[in-house]
């Protein structure tokens, strides 16, 4: 596939993360326009609301993006979404006989403030990505015991908090908690002092599965809306203490960035990849029929505040052990009623490589190795100022499908009432 | 305190659950009434909907009770909370001059088909009760290890899913899922053969507090709104195998059952209790000002189907180690946002003797045991068509605060696609 030709000039770049192949979901405001759906194309934002206003777009009876989310669009399921980018593509394509009643509703996506693009009914956060895990099982149960023994037979998961999931751009406060260093008696309370990113890709649930019921792994990738870049923010020192034996809970639960542009699956069936080779068969039930990852390559930056970003890593979510769909099957396996609007967190994304690991406490090894930035500041874990940034793309020939960065910047914690 | 008197004369009875004294809140719906908002008032339910249509409850400019959930009464926030109960009780009372015009809005409770009294925005389970935990600890770890070292200073907790939250009554489907035999070289997948309860209360979060912002105990217990008893079902063969290192996750969340009606703190008020002595010290965010448990006897029974039910288990609220309040600040201690709509699971109850026990794998201690009951059938865990019931009230001097049974029928489980 390659680039296709929109009537909007800045779509048809090589460099755009919008062009027409892409065409994702977010939800934007203006100083004149309130909260409400729109369309990314090249820097251009397509007002969702006054399109269907105008007649343009009429995909349900009752209106579906004068809101600030696109879960109504979501509960129209896969042939409304089918029948909307396909009305979407004609209109903005560069033969399009609508043009000019189209781009009065055209926005430049710099005069726009992004907001969260769903409400997350709920979000769960999963471990499959296999270097990750293999990583910090090394550093915490050592070589031999690296990866858990279920590892291999389940993709692992926990229900995260759906209430601090937040769009890129939103400060994001230390952690205040528990925490024990090993020779203490006492635990203490206070600010994190190992504040860690984890680069993930999210999923988004466009459809709903019954209570009791399970579903298959076709039926599962079927349901899924499409994919954000996510950030789950890490307090390191609060997780030792906390999670035995019940999982992460705290050290987690403060805040979660997504991208505010939803890539749809659509826009993403070109870079379709498989997982890797098992290391042990699954069970029949997480089989996939099909490939159901995808290439997308990702880019993680920080910046101490005032100063220009440095990659520190870059890897791609086709190093993931299980995929989305596979997720969303063990998800609903046992009964669990799966909704429209849940997000399922991929699990940190790593390489095999020392610069393709996609936290900070897999790339200073637990603190044994000082990050150095262009900068000159050195780093283990994130200080108050720090600016962290995920970057992706699916690259094709000629273009590419971005999904927006996704940033969030630590302000200092706020003392114990 | 003693029974207060009402003009609805099934409520002046020492056995009601719903005296004038409790006044708890409903969702229901009749062959002719769409679900909405009612208030239990001993063999009636008073339809909210209908009160407020008419002009006889005035609580907020738009109306909040002609729906199927008391999330928009939450909102209100306590003070709206006080002038409802004020207002409630003025219409209830024995001598109300207002008899005639509220009368006609009563309907008979055995008329009424109960629906979830809320929208359970997050549900979040803990683990705060010291038998338990100790009883669980013991035949996982033995005796010596039987704590985790970290419970004493923590009200341990997880996130759990919301979507699988019923009402008491709904059939829960025996859930599928991976287990492992310790001596098996692979997993399996099929239904659980371990089914087991949770007796626990429920608390819910009546009001919101902000990302980053933490709250005190004195805060956390302004903020909820009433409790419930929940039933946190249990798949006890599929936890062990998956729950390292992130905690359980399908073995719990195929199902959660809870009472139909939501208690409030103000009826509970006079049942206020200490949390125990403290065996190490509590850090200072998680110390409470007052008393924050209740005293509120419970019971569990068991029926096969067909049969009479047995009672399995006595115990009492007043056994946990850590309150609802000081678990919300927990919860929020880190800078997570809480929501109305927000439930909490108070842990499994069990008292310190045998028949006191809140779950089976405890009853049974992991099926050394049988469980004999009345028909003459033996039990260690939950078999298709067995019916668990959860019974519960605080217990004053004539009178009782009852919140319904919490009933659940075990359905069998459904064959994977």
């Amino acid at each position: 596939m390659t680039l296709l030709q929109s009537w909007v000039e800045s779509a048809n770049s090589a460099d755009t993360d919008f062009p027409l192949n892409n065409l994702p979901y977010g939800v934007f405001e203006t100083n004149t326009l309130e909260p409400r759906c729109g369309v990314a194309i090249g820097d251009m934002i397509l007002d969702m609301a006054a399109m269907e206003e105008n007649g343009l777009i009429d995909l349900a009876e009752e209106p579906v993006f004068d809101v600030p989310y696109w879960n109504d669009v979501m509960e129209l399921g896969p042939e409304g979404w089918a029948a909307l980018r396909n009305r979407l593509t004609d209109l903005l394509a560069a033969d399009a006989p609508d043009q000019a009643q189209v781009a009065p509703h055209l926005v430049p996506m710099a005069e726009a403030r992004m907001h969260m693009p769903l409400v997350v009914t709920e979000f769960t956060d999963f471990y499959a990505g296999k270097h990750h895990a293999t990583n910090i099982g090394t550093m915490f149960r050592g070589a031999e015991n690296a990866l858990p023994p279920n590892w291999l037979h389940i993709p692992i998961g926990y229900n995260g908090r759906a209430s601090t999931v937040v769009v890129s751009g939103t400060p994001i406060v230390r952690p205040n908690g528990q925490t024990k260093a090993p020779d203490a008696d006492m635990p203490s309370f206070g600010p994190s002092k190992r504040l860690d990113i984890e680069l993930e890709m999210g999923a988004i649930v466009g459809t709903s599965s019954e209570m009791g019921h399970p579903i298959s792994v076709a039926q599962a990738d079927d349901m899924i809306f499409g994919y954000v870049l996510l950030n789950d923010w890490s307090a390191r020192d609060i997780q030792p203490w906390e999670y035995q034996p019940l999982g992460p809970f705290q050290a987690k639960a403060f805040a979660t960035s997504i991208s505010p542009w939803i890539v749809t699956k659509a826009a993403l069936e070109p870079f379709r990849t498989s997982t890797p080779e098992r290391e042990k068969d699954l069970l029949p039930y997480l089989r996939e029929p099909g490939p159901m990852l995808y290439d997308i390559e990702l880019e993680v930056t920080m910046a101490p505040e005032g100063k220009a970003p440095t990659t520190i890593a870059r890897t791609n979510y086709n190093q993931m052990y299980y995929s989305a769909a596979q997720q969303l099957t063990h998800h609903a396996s046992s009964g669990c009623a799966m909704n429209a609007g849940d997000l399922l967190g991929s699990g940190t994304i790593s390489g095999p490589e020392k610069d393709e690991r996609g936290s900070l406490i897999e790339l200073s090894w637990g603190c044994k190795e000082t990050i150095t930035l262009d900068s000159g500041d050195t780093r283990t874990f994130i200080e108050d100022g720090d600016t962290m940034t995920l970057k992706g793309a699916a690259k094709g020939d000629g273009f590419r499908i971005g999904f927006g960065d996704c940033v969030g910047t630590i302000k200092p914690a706020i003392k114990f009432p």
